[in-house]
C-alpha cells in the first residue's frame, strides 16, 4: 500500500493539474520545487491568484482582462475612436502595441472560433462586439487581426459579416512576406498572397 | 508604448514563473486560461498553495514531506525498523512502494549530489539522515535506492561511506535486465553488471 507522505501534498499536486498543459509527473514536481526552495514563490503565488481572481474583470469596452471598469487603452482619449482592431487575446494585443504603429482602439474576443472543439460565436466575445459595434463612440473601420489560421480566417469572416451587416468599413490585416525573410523559405501561399497584393 | 490591460495579471504571470519550467509564454496561457474558464480552479490552486506552505514539514524520522511530526509510513508500527531504504525524494519512495515488496523504512534525501550546479552533501538530507541513523530505533542495514546516474551513484557513494563509518551493513539495489525487456534492446553496461551479478 503506498501511503501518501502528505494529504496537503496531493491537495497541490492535484490543484497544480488544473494548469493547461501540466499532468501528474510536473504537478509533482512543481509541488516539490515550491515545497523545498520556494515557499516564499509558492505564497506569492496564492496571494497573485487570489488577486487576480478577486480584481480582474472584463473591460466594458474592449472586453480584454482589466482591474477597472475601462481599461487604460480605452481610457486613453488620444486614441483614435473611429478604428477598432478586433484580436484574438490580450496577447495579440500586446504584439500589435510594441510595433508602435497603430494608435486606435481594440476589441478582444478572449478566444478564436473552434468548430471541432464545439466553441462556436457565443463562446467568444461576438455578442459583447456587436453591443460595442452599436454604442458610441461610433466605429468607422473595423480591422481583423485575427490569426492566419484556419481558425482565425474562420473567426474573422464571422466578425467580417457582422460589421458588414452594420454598414461598416471592414479590413483584414495584409498578407505577405515577413520582414527579414529569405524568398527561398516563404511557403508558397505566402508568396502567393505578396504576389497578388504587391503594390 | 505597450500599456498591459492589468497590473494583477502581470503580477500573476510573474508569479506563475516561479513554477520550474514556466516561461513567459507559458505563464501567460496559463494565467488567461484560469482568469477565462477555471477561477473556481485557481481560488482551489491558490488554497491548496496556502495550505501547504503552512501545514507541511519534514517527518522527524524520514525527512519527507509530512502534515504530522511524524510521516504515517515511520509511524507504522507493523514496518521493520532495521531496514532503512534510502531514497532521492518523495516520488522514488512511491515508486518502491508500489511494488508491495518492501515493508522497512525509509529515509529519503530530498535531492541528489548535484556538484556541476553546487550542490553537496550539505545541500540534501545527508546531515539528518547522520542524526537519523545515531538516534534509536537502531537501523541494522542501509539498502542504497537512489538512481542509477552519475550523480545518483555519487549520492549512494557519500551515503554509503557515512553508514560504514558507523559500522553498518550497507547493500544497493540490484542492477540487471529490466522485467520484460528483450536482450537485444538492453544497453550493453546493464548486460555486463547483469552477467557479473548473475545467480
Amino acid at each position: 500500500m503506498a501511503t501518501s507522505p502528505s494529504r496537503r501534498l496531493d491537495q497541490l499536486i492535484q490543484a497544480l493539474q488544473r494548469l493547461p498543459g501540466v499532468g501528474v509527473r510536473s504537478a509533482s514536481r512543481m509541488a516539490y520545487h515550491l515545497l523545498q526552495h520556494d515557499r516564499n514563490g509558492a505564497e506569492q503565488l496564492a496571494q497573485a491568484l487570489l488577486a487576480a481572481c478577486e480584481g480582474i474583470r472584463h473591460c466594458a469596452l474592449c472586453h480584454t482582462f482589466s482591474d477597472e471598469e475601462v481599461c487604460p487603452t480605452c481610457a486613453d482619449p488620444s486614441r483614435d475612436a473611429g478604428l477598432l482592431c478586433v484580436v484574438e487575446s490580450p496577447a495579440d494585443q500586446a504584439a500589435l502595441e510594441r510595433t508602435g504603429a497603430y494608435r486606435g482602439r481594440y476589441f478582444v474576443l478572449m478566444g478564436r472560433l473552434r468548430p471541432l472543439d464545439g466553441i462556436g460565436p457565443d463562446d467568444i466575445g461576438v455578442r459583447p462586439l456587436l453591443e460595442r459595434l452599436q454604442t458610441p463612440p461610433p466605429v468607422r473601420e473595423v480591422i481583423l487581426a485575427t490569426s492566419f489560421t484556419a481558425e482565425g480566417e474562420a473567426t474573422a469572416h464571422v466578425v467580417a459579416r457582422l460589421a458588414q451587416t452594420l454598414g461598416l468599413k471592414v479590413t483584414r490585416l495584409a498578407r505577405g512576406v515577413p520582414v527579414g525573410s529569405e524568398l527561398e523559405y516563404v511557403d508558397p501561399g505566402t508568396i502567393a498572397h505578396a504576389l497578388a497584393d504587391r503594390r
